[in-house]
């Protein structure tokens, strides 16, 4: 008798899954060893072709890696974000290997925003809608944003489904093409008890604190953004010239 | 009777610039008052003229903002760099208005090195030249840099003086340009007995931690990198396009 959707699933594919998970949650750190074929047969009550296979799914997903004769170890999967190229966070995390999704946690409308960006004062006139979101990685809280966005260039946009990449909103509904993002990135900490309650962390980690501008071909700013970046999870990568 | 060289410069400079000297130091942090003139004139025994001078000299300099009516506070006068140019330590502080200065900790000749950069293999074949160095900005430990740089490309290069500029002996001694550099950027911390004894830090500071390689338009690194960015004093600035 089957009574859940899920047991339709082969059983290596649950054990993979359950394994992928502690190594998600953090449980399982890189460099650790995943559990061994006679640990999942003992563990399971599967015969060691499952075992294997289990074994050989999570290798293939890219969560491990086999060494002969000692194990299969944890592989690190920190998220790499290229800062020098705009990407959506969408879009990184799918190809990191994650779910994305996004909460909304306020919306308003503002008078105006302003900001210095690495020594240069940038602002957006009013209307502004100010959106803040906690953006998802599967289940972990990745980065907390606030986004200051031109109410003349998008008007209405709080009608729109704000869960979704808003550079897709920006080009499907308002036509606007991001052409330059500039930012500006310290290093800091996730400490205060509202940021931590936030992101669901019982101490404080890292962070990379990001202040952006972008735009889209009208010399004025299409957008502007205060963001946290979790240190712990995210990699930058940058690309310079002379 | 004048009976040293500093004597010779106006008052009101050598009370600039020790308070310039106490910015520098963090003694008065960014947004702080900087003494009024009724405190200077009766700390320094000069008159308001002098003391007037001086506090403009200091905000001529930057260091700080005269608010009327409420006093002259601390600008912040953190580094930017930019991280999306290829930039030397030298450059990068002069134009943020410090001296740059170096020390060589360490120097070895080694067989190889390779490292994962931005989930690439990058490596360098032997002999590779390894230099660590500790780079300042007048008397702050700003990095300490660890540079694996080919022997191949630059034979001999440990007989150079190594406190200035590697860029400017790449390009002057061994007639090599620069071309393009690979990064990722983490967020870490100084935070071990030895790094916060060559940093000169009584307690921990939040730090960026750089993995770079650096390519001379011949396809293999020309050298690699890894270096320790103190988190209080940088932030980075990047231009990202579509």
């Amino acid at each position: 008798m089957k009574s859940d959707g899920e047991a339709k699933l082969p059983k290596y594919h649950l054990i993979a899954n359950e394994v992928i998970e502690r190594i998600k949650s953090g449980d399982l750190e890189p460099g650790m060893k995943v559990p061994s074929e006679n640990e999942i047969i003992r563990d399971y009550g599967v015969s060691n072709t499952t075992a294997r296979k289990a074994l050989q799914e999570i290798e293939l997903a890219g969560w491990a890696k086999r060494v002969k004769g000692r194990g299969t170890f944890v592989l690190r999967k920190d998220v790499i974000r290229s800062a020098d190229r705009i990407v959506s966070f969408t879009r990184n995390m799918l190809d990191a290997g994650y779910t994305p999704s996004s909460r909304v946690i306020d919306t308003r409308v503002v008078d105006g925003y302003s900001a210095k960006i690495n020594g240069r004062s940038y602002s957006i006139g009013g209307p502004v809608y100010r959106l803040q979101r906690l953006r998802f990685a599967d289940d972990i809280p990745m980065l907390f944003e606030t986004r200051y966005i031109s109410g003349q260039l998008c008007p209405g946009i709080f009608g729109e489904d704000l869960t979704q990449s808003l550079y897709a909103i920006y080009e499907n509904v308002y036509r606007l093409e991001l052409t330059e993002e500039v930012l500006q990135m310290s290093c800091g900490e996730i400490s205060s008890a509202e940021e931590m309650e936030l992101f669901n962390l019982e101490d404080p980690v890292r962070a990379f604190s990001v202040e952006g501008a972008t735009f889209c071909g009208k010399g004025i700013p299409l957008e502007m953004e205060r963001s946290i970046y979790r240190g712990d999870k995210y990699n930058f990568s940058i690309t310079a010239t002379k």
